[in-house]
């Protein structure tokens, strides 16, 4: 037995997501009890010119999504990044695991070769299939939900490593 | 194509302590342009209860290390956490380099369903050799690697995206 690629991201992704979702749960629960502004977390940042928190999540979503488009060769999803809510959050990722579930495994076989360019502000890097997940999108994928959790945990929110990992 | 555990584990370590590293070389070189103590970042936590930028260096050791130990089936190699320099922590990443190099790719094989118990101070848990990668090294690792960066970035030094990522 060996892995695929499918294998290595698409059920991660689904995993994170669903745990990335009960931390968030907390984050609103905590400022609920404690009386704190939702903004206060949605917008908190580790220093001021890093991404808050609702961008941690909007990255997140993008990097799972992107390995569907780029190895499974599904159309692009399109999402406008206008969440201001937990709950919009909530629904970023619903629709995120919604597409993730829609890909076919079957259509990321034998992409482990392919070519996905990735084009940034900086330029633009070409990756193999397989180092596009193990050298990017796995990276930026937990970059992304731990700095969310790492966020929550700053501003005092009770998450602990079992929430970041998943029980089960 | 596919992927082995060992495909999927020793080279995104391998790849990732070379990043480590240099995040930290940046960090040590932050304090000392700024004149703060070494201490001010080696001990940074992002909140009173969360550990400190040298334990986050130590549990990304033991993460991979352990990897090591439970599929390629090598005998531990215990290591002490008393680290107290950024020195130390680069030593530290050396010797944990040096392990995951020794390992034979092979002794990796075929332990996608082997039988892996983690024993915490709230109880053990048991995955196969595929879901202890997937669920809990590969996730494990790259939350100390992030949260190390993240205590950087919160200090102030000035480590980007693709100081994490790792160019090429």
């Amino acid at each position: 037995m060996s892995l695929s690629l499918y294998d290595v991201t698409i059920p991660v992704f689904l995993r994170n997501f669903a745990n990335l979702t009960e931390i968030l749960k907390k984050g609103e629960a905590f400022a609920d009890e404690k009386g704190m502004a939702h903004e206060e977390l949605l917008g908190a940042r580790l220093i001021e010119d890093m991404h808050p928190l609702t961008a941690q999540v909007q990255r997140a979503s993008d990097t799972a999504k992107f390995v569907v488009v780029r190895l499974g060769q599904v159309e692009n999803m399109p999402m406008a990044d206008d969440e201001k809510t937990f709950a919009d959050l909530h629904a970023r990722i619903a629709r995120t695991v919604e597409f993730l579930k829609s890909v076919d495994r079957a259509s990321m076989d034998n992409r482990e070769d392919a070519e996905v360019v990735l084009t940034t502000r900086t330029g633009s890097t070409t990756f193999t299939g397989t180092s596009y997940v193990l050298n990017f999108a796995l990276p930026n994928f937990f970059f992304h939900v731990t700095t969310a959790y790492d966020l929550l945990r700053h501003k005092g929110v009770p998450v602990g490593k079992m929430d970041y990992l998943g029980r089960a």
